[in-house]
């Protein structure tokens, strides 16, 4: 018996735009979320050149669990970007990573799974001499710079601009505008002086994939399995991929916003692109078919059931 | 701009199992999951005459947040049964109430939300003098009671039976015989002998709503503001009601199974049922149309919009 339901959209594009494949609908307007971390981070990386190691520009491109590991990068990126903690404009957070939770539970900002992305933009606000107390306004100027860069990389003329969880804005444009900053992610000409900062952040997501995201999280498993592969979600049912390999982005937004659904979905984007092979998906089934428990045993589990359509 | 979008699923039935009013399809199979314990309390009511207060029954037909208020109910009912402690079969859980998880992390089985169902299935057992171990097995005699029950009350010959989170039997049937139930619970003569305890279930949830759920969750709240309704949510975005005073139930199927969605859905139904007022309405604003932060202030709102078609 088929008890729950999640819809969902899918476009896979290639840097020039063209839709390649898509399920549902790839033109709809999705909030770009967190999924937008690794261009903001490439921002503030070019703003701050300050020899970040890889594991910093991951954190600054993570939605991560707060695990005493992502929390030291942090801390240590802002050390090396002159930005006191006290700065920090994300929300007070628990820890996401239960464990960690469990022996420090205090809500802090730097718990906040944007903590590392904040952080980067502080150390770019510092380097540039730019106010650090308003770096979340749609008017700073470098929020400015990450408007800039977000419709360079979707290629398109204007965006919605939000608010996000976290307090800075958030982008909203078409599922397939949303793909295509990733088919670019993954390398493009078109990104003109930002391109060297954007294959650092993506070189650091690569090569460091806890710093991403951490325990039990798709996208750093993704990522471990499939090296190469670029993986980044977002709120509200949102999840995305690069594969420099083959030039494309990958975008999954499942309508009801649901976290369980996107990343199954966006493993079986993935399998259906070749993207993935069957030892590489054996290995993260946990991730690809979820189990149901019922009083502690396997009653069921959570399908991603589609398929795409080829333009 | 609409973010995320949730579907479902509303049936309004009377007694005899008349639709009233409907949204989307009534007759869609649904888990009745955690939506079926007053009516297993009601049998475990009728197995074991020992005099439970109205807190010990209501906290049977609980998905509790494992407050002290509640755990100390369990523990209460589980004496007055006779129950070992030990002898709760439902998962290790934290507490979902977040401000007592903080201070009691502990994974214990009577912190499980179904920890006072099972209490008094337990204690059903043990007054019958069937075994203790078993009591979760779809053979073992309290679960047959149980499915009797089931079949009655929702008028139909037969359900699917599944396993539930906690490890008892749950019941497949469609949506519109989950809100018979409802309207059962709210007074009926088909319960036959069953009927003295349901009504006495269904009392001790209007007469301690907060044992039901507690401390920022939809069940407890609606039946605070609105005294005489019987509410109950249950896994995979159900929520149901009944009123007494109407002889009606209410059953509301999140399609993709979401909490979040599930509230708000039936808050609105009820609203257009006219069981619930304005000023009722008013008071439980945050949980009738939740509000979506952005850097702590509200940025968007969650909102059920939707209308009845009447039978």
């Amino acid at each position: 018996m088929e008890e729950s339901l999640h819809a969902g959209d899918v476009a896979v594009v290639d840097a020039d735009g063209r839709l390649v494949a898509s399920a549902g609908d790839p033109d709809i307007e999705v909030l770009a979320r967190s999924a937008m971390k690794p261009l903001q981070a490439s921002v503030s990386l070019s703003l701050a050149p300050l020899g970040f190691p890889p594991a910093e520009v991951a954190v600054m491109c993570a939605s991560h669990n707060a695990e005493p590991v992502h929390v030291q990068a942090v801390r240590s990126l802002l050390a090396r970007g002159g930005v006191p903690e006290a700065a920090l404009r994300c929300p007070a957070m628990r820890p996401w990573d239960e464990a960690t939770a469990a022996v420090a539970p205090e809500r802090l900002p730097i718990n906040s799974d944007c903590s590392g992305k904040h952080g980067g933009m502080l150390s770019a606000c510092r380097a540039q001499g730019w106010p650090l107390e308003t770096y979340r306004d749609p008017g700073h100027p470098l929020q400015q710079g990450v408007l800039k860069a977000v419709l360079l990389a979707a290629g398109v003329a204007s965006v919605r601009v939000g608010v996000d969880g976290c307090g800075v804005p958030v982008h909203g444009m078409p599922l397939r505008a949303v793909a295509r900053i990733y088919a670019r992610l993954a390398g493009s000409d078109a990104l003109d002086g930002l391109r060297p900062h954007v294959r650092r952040a993506v070189d650091a997501m690569v090569a460091e994939p806890y710093m991403v995201a951490g325990r039990n999280r798709v996208d750093t498993v993704v990522m471990q399995v499939a090296p190469g592969l670029v993986v980044k979600g977002g709120a509200e049912g949102l999840m995305c991929a690069a594969s420099p390999e083959r030039g494309i982005g990958v975008a999954v937004k499942v309508r009801d916003g649901s976290p369980r659904a996107s990343g199954p979905a966006l493993i079986h984007a993935l399998a259906v692109l070749g993207l993935l092979a069957e030892d590489q998906l054996g290995s993260i089934a946990a991730f690809a078919r979820p189990p149901v428990l019922g009083g502690g045993e396997t009653v069921g589990e959570l399908v991603a059931d589609f398929s795409l359509g080829w333009s």
